[in-house]
């Protein structure tokens, strides 16, 4: 844990947040700043920087199984977008590793980018 | 294997691609319409159609840990985005899994949306 950290401060519960799921080693919270109609992040519990820090295959694998696991319990997110920005010039501004999971309508910024 | 899939012919070498880097379960090649300086794909060797298919942990890890590996060997891929579109509605045309690696300039339609 990061004791600067706002991510770690959530997984704490030092701070509130509106939390979707858990697992042992990922929490799912919605986006304060949601860009699409369901716009939520999928954080490991543990701190990692970014994605350099991150050596462990089984959490990186964690965090798309939740991805996975989020879209069949909802029917309504079968299609879906994860996307992480990895370092300051592409536009990571909490440095906790977290993938962004976008769905639902109103992602048109999104749509057909690639 | 999926015979009529465009990404397993060219793991099994049908057809011909720009291979970036290879692991025992993953191939990386860059992506034939680039929409940044640097685009690669980030593909499993097993043919699944999407994530839902996708139930192997250690498969969807090598996806990321192979994303860090590519960043840790050039400099110049410090920082990157990673972006699987999964679905129809949300862009994906390939229906076999990829994941998008995204670094350097001309980035401009996804800087910062998120």
């Amino acid at each position: 844990m990061n004791t600067e950290c706002i991510f770690c401060k959530i997984i704490t519960g030092e701070l509130s947040a509106d939390k979707v799921a858990e697992s042992d080693n990922i929490i799912v919270i919605k986006d304060k700043f949601p860009k699409a109609s369901v716009h939520y992040l999928i954080i490991p519990k543990q701190h990692y920087r970014d994605l350099l820090e991150l050596d462990d295959c089984s959490v990186s694998g964690s965090l798309i199984q939740m991805a996975r696991s989020l879209s069949e319990h909802n029917s309504e997110l079968r299609d879906f977008k994860l996307l992480i920005n990895n370092g300051y010039s592409m536009g990571q501004r909490v440095f906790h590793v977290h993938m962004h999971f976008l769905a639902g309508s109103k992602i048109s910024d999104f749509e057909n980018l690639i």
